[in-house]
């Protein structure tokens, strides 16, 4: 395997607009599955209001953790979208570095539900927060790896290009230190 | 972030061509997943058509509930379809506000299966057109946005763009009033 | 409404390509989801190859009609790949029409469930086949108002022209003949 | 049918961009719905996090599959990927040989979470490989046809071409060998 991605032969290029196309379709997949968690309510008269707004309210967590999630992917594919048209190939690294950032693309919506249950448990925010982490990491590392492999346009303004960095590192940082904080939290319990 | 998107720097560009793909997939699954709500029916007698046929007529308005929403979403999708094309481009409010709407689309699945469960109480409707309200206010605030950064196509006749306009101020008007009407409803109750 | 179709305006135009997406991504989505009906079973001695294999088998005409499905939704999309990319530009009634294939083409999981679930049930025949006959209708009315409202390429054959209607024609011919001998069945039970 | 595509008509032609939709989007699901299968731990102390740790780990199987089968799924589009720019037009046999590829990729969803729950269990394993198994024979296949019919672009290295026909049978018989392996131990049982 390693010779033949140290050949740089062009056979195992892969296609820069068809990872586009897996990512934003297992994004809207994700984003879209957040709502399977709200559950319809078993009312036992179905005309009375109260009973109704009782059951949404009691499920209060779950639509705030819906939204809240929901406006977290879409800021990763926004942040996906600003960095991804500035890399000119992908290499076999970039793809395994992209496919940890779909895997937990696609386990967040697991994340999402057990907070949006357990908002006040610690391992629930540490699972959350862990999961942005590989996430963010990967996304980092990936960014570092597209340099040295040259793989980056020339065109991208280096003041962005360090801003791109740099914002990369904090959300590695941010999400790190949430996550080091709830599993200290909840190691302590 | 203020400083960045004031900039007014190219590297902050939204694809037009990804964000088409984000709303069409999450509009395909929205539209897909709303028959979930319907469950296969558990007969006691596997032969029997009168048993299915009862078991299918009794859940009759969450059939009605799913075409119903699934036109809908098709007529929201018609109408991006539309005035979507005449964006130059996308700046960061625009995408904010998209992203309200596709929170919506990927909300109504639910809305629906609340509404074909609970046909006859007064929240599930107003359930339905909150969600249906935001959608439509979004859009409409989106509209109005782009105009200001000048974002649309100057290739726009005149007299399309004020009917559009006009077109989605009639449906938040429509939708507000239901939701008001249904709401008022829900807390006479 | 009616005025703003016959105006025949520019601006109510719906994107070839865009239709394209939707139609592959219901597809796709409605292809995949045909699985979440197959359960998990629950065995008691979770080594027992012997129980296994036989809550399988007991689940094997759901298997059967997941399979059966899977053809039969590869074989509409790959007649709406033949057909479509003779369409030169799609009109409202066109695009109705293709809503309506689409909300057949979701609904057709749910119809797959209550088959695979209920073969000898001539009430579930019946549903799967409605489900089908209403589709091939709506293709083939949608190519008689391409014809009539010009939007079929003229590159395209007469005879392939020919044959592509006589080919739906014979689709709805047959679900349509399916669908009335089961119909009748149930209706005689 | 045979007479249709005998006589080579350009009409039958299929779309090469719209079988890579079908796939990516396919693909897409079915490594979003995987996760569709870990289910929110029900506590008896919101607030635990020994319990929430516990339900977590009782379930680290289920974890471990779904990221293995991810990885899978990954790898399996990584070849898709750089396989299929190659092939410069699509048969009917090619095809119905994608389309069996697909049917096992949805299916795939349902082998992990059999595998995940029953990770011991020979005739999950069994299941599991025999998936595999089929989609790695119908890609091979499919390459094969692809070759009689002279669908391979010509600019594809003659050594590349026997590298991918070698990493075909290679996946081939490994799959098949453990099939076969799992297969024994089952009946064995």
């Amino acid at each position: 395997m390693t010779q033949e991605t140290g050949s740089g032969s062009r056979a195992f290029e892969i296609s820069h607009h068809r990872l586009e196309c897996l990512f934003d379709g297992i994004f809207a997949i994700a984003m879209t599955i957040l709502v399977l968690e709200l559950k319809v309510p078993e009312l036992e008269d179905r005309h009375s209001v109260a009973e109704m707004a009782r059951h949404l309210a009691h499920h209060g967590a779950t639509f705030f953790s819906y939204l809240f999630s929901f406006c977290i992917l879409g800021l990763l594919w926004h942040r996906h979208n600003q960095h991804y048209r500035h890399l000119r190939h992908i290499t076999r690294g970039m793809l395994a570095l992209h496919l940890v950032q779909l895997a937990m693309a696609a386990f967040f919506p697991f994340c999402a539900a057990v907070f949006g249950r357990y908002l006040t448990n610690p391992l629930s925010v540490t699972l959350y927060a862990g999961c942005l982490l590989v996430f963010n990491s990967a996304a980092l590392a990936e960014w570092l790896v597209a340099e040295r492999a040259g793989a980056i346009s020339p065109e991208l303004d280096p003041a962005d290009h360090r801003r791109y960095r740099r914002r990369n590192l904090r959300a590695c940082l941010a999400t790190g230190a949430i996550f080091v904080l709830y599993l200290a939290q909840a190691l302590a319990q």
